[in-house]
């Protein structure tokens, strides 16, 4: 339990997704406007994200977890660390939240306040990178909380900063920011006709991390108490 | 109290906003005067600057809370931790200390030492933008007070690194160095006719975010101990 | 000892290699598909294999000692902290993982499955940089252990950061990782008739560093405790 | 004192300044090898050099306080932490470290072994820019040993991240790395005949910081219990 009310623990919840989503959309319309290499773009998408993650992280984790993200709340509540009531509200506060990063960036850079991505992220390999993408997050996650929990807020920038890279989709690997980008037609953006896919590869990722790092992360003396 | 005496305290105020002042404009001249990209002159400046926040913050906090910042400060007097007769004090050593920042980064890139910009920074998406760039900033601050203080240095450099880029005003957010960086006519500069509307934005969303973290941070046993 | 049994280990060695190596090669692909200018993309390549780094060390350490790397393990065979049997099998499970990561790499972004290497990358001034390179690496690990074990993910993740540019090699240092980078016809690769070459040079610089650290690293009290 | 022996700290001193120049040496020219754009060249340097830093700084600090840097050493020897006899031998493997650096980065880069550079660096403003350096490097440490003493290689990494691009010099701020960098005719090299103004800006710089750093990181229990 964190010690805050629910109410808080949410609106922590929608603040961060919030922020966290004007940084990616924001950032991309920046770098956009600023360049024709779309290399120098996405690290310049990649270090605001990574940035501002660190810091979300680390300013709302005491409050709601931080989660941001509903297929990172949907491990918490297989955890029975929350039960699925909140995760509802939890997930609900995310995409409201999300989407309304989207609209602050739109407005700071005098966009249209909403308007439907064109930009097509389908098929298979953009799907398996996805999965890996959200496997990769929830894999930092698990073993941040079993190791080192004062580190999760750099340990899951620095694993999006390498996931932009690595990973062919860019790594979205988060249903709620995946929403919030379908609503904006700019460098960040995504189909809304793509989304599908692009959730049930990041909920089918996250699930099989949570599968194997429960297995993984039991140690012997575990395994003897557990007797 | 920081247990250093008032003098140093505005000596280091003044030392740390001149440092991060000539820190910011002269990484513009240098990246300006280095490529025609755009967002490569600007990704160098982010760094430049988001680098001297860590370090200026780590090495001036303990004598003067490093607020380098109008924005800060006033923050601080609100919150009485500081009376608003230091707060002046404060204030203008920053002031001073800016505009002895771009004097220095003048000189070292043999330019004339104060020089009005022409760079047209205004108009309500602008202002918009400044405004979340110090909701962000005071969010930043005042929930690693709350939770993490040795983190701050760290938080506040990353925020400014993204902000620098998901914010259509690349994120002053900060009124005295607004002021010092209405004396360049460079990179970084800023209209000197613009520096009111931006002023007021930044004090803005300071205060917004004061009075939304004053709710969000109180945990359910202050709840408690406050009836 | 960690704590965990030697087929959890193991995976998390096959695991971690794994995916060090889809971050290194995916992150070429990527950046060789958004930019011509090869500065940048090693630039991309490097930050994203310098955050992974940072990542996995820090998550796996704690399981496997996170060596993902048989010129690391060789040292921790030399230091005895590992048996030989046990080394050998830590070298299989990072060379079978590190062709995973390979596989995975080329799934994300569409490509044949493994390709070989065309890139030539050898002669005396390569080995002597992947030498240089693995001796840096080696003093790190060496030095991190004896002063600073919390920073071993950090310093790792840094020191290789400033070795992909620093070593005329761009700083492979690791014989499994250069194998499964033998196998992918991308930015990263390296022909497969190179790599014994390579991997001699990053062992013999390895065991320099073992030996000069050896005598380096010893304090004025053990040697009186020697005596 | 640091337990170890004057020879180790001497080895530490020559070892660490060697890799720092083989680091800046080395990755600028790889960088110049790679891009026209000199602006991302300076970019790949500057992370390398802090990089390195971090790394370097944390691995031999606790055998020879990881000076690598006579400007440093005067400091120490001023503050009376060292005698300046050690001061002397101090600097002389810091010089001889250092001529070692650029021998092996242009050994790695199968370039003649010593080659007296070429580039003009002089001047009212550079050598204006180098004192500024120097000042920023010694606050920097002087406030990190009194305030966080196991930050002090992140601070140091990072104020060369900001001064490579604030300073019109490029931020040398080190006599025995400017030594070495004056035989390298490469991206990051120095005339010989202009090493004295580089070399009496940094010393001037850096008593400078001494100076004021001696008024100001004096608190008020310290002057009370000076009485």
């Amino acid at each position: 339990m964190s010690g805050f009310d629910l109410p808080r623990r949410l609106v922590a919840e929608a603040l961060g997704t919030g922020l966290l989503v004007a940084a990616v959309v924001g950032s991309g319309i920046m770098a956009e406007n600023l360049t024709k290499d779309i290399a120098l773009a996405l690290l310049a998408n990649t270090l605001a994200t990574g940035a501002i993650l660190v810091v979300l992280i680390a300013s709302l984790g005491p409050i709601s977890g931080a989660h941001f993200n509903p297929a990172v709340t949907a491990i918490f509540a297989l955890k029975r660390e929350l039960s699925w009531n909140e995760a509802l509200l939890y997930v609900s506060a995310q995409i409201i939240g999300g989407i309304g990063g989207t609209l602050i960036a739109h407005a700071m850079f005098a966009l249209p306040l909403l308007d439907a991505s064109l930009k097509i992220r389908t098929g298979g390999a953009q799907w398996f990178a996805e999965g890996v993408a959200a496997f990769g997050l929830v894999t930092t996650i698990l073993a941040g909380m079993r190791f080192n929990r004062t580190a999760i807020p750099w340990l899951v920038g620095l694993y999006i900063v390498a996931a932009y890279w690595f990973t062919a989709s860019t790594s979205f690997a988060n249903p709620a920011v995946a929403i919030a980008r379908s609503l904006t037609n700019t460098f960040s953006g995504i189909r809304p006709h793509d989304l599908p896919g692009f959730i049930a590869a990041e909920l089918t990722g996250a699930v099989a991390a949570y599968a194997l790092l429960g297995w993984l992360l039991q140690s012997n003396s575990e395994k003897i108490s557990n007797n």
